[in-house]
């Protein structure tokens, strides 16, 4: 099997999964519970948030455990959206955000919030200056993704960031789902008010996610209850799920830091390979992630090609599996200008550290091989 | 080790973890992929649907796999508020609702909603024809819970739901988190259009449940995003805690099933036995739960004895878990209308299918011996 699909979701590693199970077998009990085994459990979570908050160089008290990613950006949207619609109800995003945020943001719409939705330029990425033209009196939050997940294309946050600093009412958040593990951004003094991120794109579990939320910063929680997670997401913690995220992070960051330059360069010769590909055309830009390569195959339905190779156990995807089911145009290249030809025609390779060069060149082989036999059939 | 906590948190069931950890391992996929691996892990997605469906005797569509019973009663409650405002603003509950209920009605009320707490008797026990008189023309939805959670008394659901049948304009929502696998109820045909389930609860993991959602009924999601569970939660499923969940479901159906009754045998030994105790008042009402057994000592703080009991390796609980942090007077207790004394030194004791008869006597001897001792110390 050859998965080239890691940003639809990874492979848990073993090791994640191992402390999971420890954990649920022998610190079962509920932190809440004043007895000595929920003070254990309660230990182990305060410790589990400690290493998080270290290991993004954070405050303790600005990690909040969640369910994944989706949860992470419709807590930060709505949480602000509903906390701070006293002073205004504008929100800024872009126009290539995922669903989780794009339509966290529609159905803030229908509860009579103003949306402003950024375009991009050609390569997927919003202009600074248009966030900064956007801010209105009553903005009250910008919520910019880093790495986009279809194209790769990265957005200026730490740009964003500054400019959120010189508006202090309004608050900065991204949604760093993508990018973790993959491209650090610092959080701390960034501009940077609220991060999501989600355990199982970087080799954790699915249910698993972090929310950063900087000190201070008020929410109004989607989950009220015992008040658990500083009354920001009540709900008897999943502990095992805390402690296995923290431990997919940390084992992302060591191969982050080891086998980035690895994995540019195999992203590299994909790019290089593919451009030479007659009736192929690359979406992702130059600059981009290290691991996601979107390309068109104009006149060509991409679940066609997908389950072509994926007879071959070759696995790659069209647009962002959220949205995949639908297999209409992809809203994120279209945004980029280009043509319905392009838009509709999308596939997307995503990598991660443990695919070889090897498995790329498989797959290029079966690509081409594919590709004459579809024309000849298309033709 | 003698765990009566079972009502804050169980064990999990080392067959649940076991599927946990191959669903994790087999079958990590993104089922919203469309490649052959992806359509593997949607069939399995909707095949546990289909027997969660089969164990609850509802439809397969009316199963949204969730993280818990806060999420579910979050997602219940403000999901039907949002969606239906326009049509009114009143909700009916009561004063003995688990935090993630009373807090999310709290929330409402401060985006205007107008909530109706009703009391109950004696036996911690609302009334029907209270449900009955509160009903407004503006009411849109009743949420009461099955089983109390500090006391065990049982709330009259299906009454409630031919009431609300009577008026089908309005939702009747029942946090069903600590009735389930314990009491069973009727969903189909009951009146009832939400009701909440908890994995933790039942022997299976922390982060997974299940709301139950009546064919037809509309809700605002907490989570949008790529429209999974059939819009209601997106967010990337999590298949290996979905399949977890009902796995528990089925085996804990199956000891309620053959096992109810010395669970009950249990509760009212140990009732009988604690009414013999000199200085213990039951708050417990004859007709309970078959698990949970509250009772105060007056004069006694609740978490002295918790600790002392506690290092005997005996663990028993004060209030709910959820809400045992705020060490002061139960809700609950004083709702029922006992004095100060009774409510500020409540303890719980909860039970599961695989406590024993034995067990029970060492926690009643140790119990007596740390009563005499702390009575030695007040006095
Ligand atoms: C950029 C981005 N944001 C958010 C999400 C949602 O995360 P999750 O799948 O954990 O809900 C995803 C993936 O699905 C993503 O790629
Ligand atoms: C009656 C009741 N409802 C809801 C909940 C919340 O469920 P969870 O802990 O899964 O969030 C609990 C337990 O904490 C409960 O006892």
């Amino acid at each position: 099997m050859i998965y080239l699909d890691n940003s639809a979701t990874t492979k848990p590693n073993p090791e994640v999964l191992k402390s999971f199970q420890q954990v649920s077998q022998s610190f079962f009990a509920n932190p809440s519970s004043i007895h000595q085994l929920g003070g254990e459990t309660e230990k182990l979570l305060i410790k589990s948030k400690q290493q998080a908050a270290d290991l993004l160089q954070v405050h303790e008290d600005e990690i909040v455990f969640t369910s994944g990613g989706t949860e992470g950006n419709n807590l930060a949207i709505k949480g602000i959206a509903f906390e701070h619609q006293g002073r205004g109800k504008h929100i800024i995003t872009s126009e290539i955000e995922h669903p989780s945020v794009y339509e966290a943001c529609k159905s803030l719409e229908s509860l009579g919030f103003d949306i402003t939705y950024l375009p991009v330029n050609h390569n997927g990425v919003v202009s600074v200056e248009d966030v900064e033209r956007a801010i209105r009196k009553d903005t009250i939050l910008i919520s910019i993704m880093h790495v986009n997940n279809e194209l790769g294309s990265i957005q200026p946050i730490q740009e964003i960031g500054k400019v959120a600093k010189k508006h202090p009412k309004l608050f900065f958040h991204v949604d760093y789902v993508q990018g973790l593990g993959k491209l650090p951004i610092m959080l701390h003094n960034s501009g940077i008010d609220l991060c999501t991120m989600s355990g199982h794109k970087i080799h954790g579990l699915k249910g698993t996610g972090i929310l950063y939320l900087r000190r201070g910063v008020k929410l109004f929680p989607l989950f009220h209850g015992g008040e658990q997670e500083r009354k920001i997401r009540s709900g008897t913690e999943n502990l095992a799920g805390a402690v296995s995220f923290v431990k997919a992070l940390r084992l992302i960051m060591i191969r982050e830091s080891s086998e980035r330059t690895n994995l540019f360069q195999l992203h590299q010769y994909l790019r290089s390979e593919l451009d030479m590909i007659d009736g192929i055309e690359i979406n992702t830009p130059k600059e981009s992630a290290p691991h996601i390569m979107n390309f068109s195959i104009p006149g060509l339905k991409p679940e066609v090609m997908i389950h072509t190779l994926g007879k071959q156990g070759i696995f790659i995807s069209t647009k962002s599996a959220c949205s995949s089911k639908d297999l209409d145009e992809s809203r994120i290249i279209k945004a980029c200008g280009f043509k319905e030809a392009r838009s509709k025609s999308a596939l997307r390779v995503s990598l991660t550290y443990d695919n070889t060069l090897e498995e790329i060149n498989e797959f290029l082989s079966k690509l081409k091989e594919a590709l004459k036999q579809l024309k000849d059939v298309m033709e």
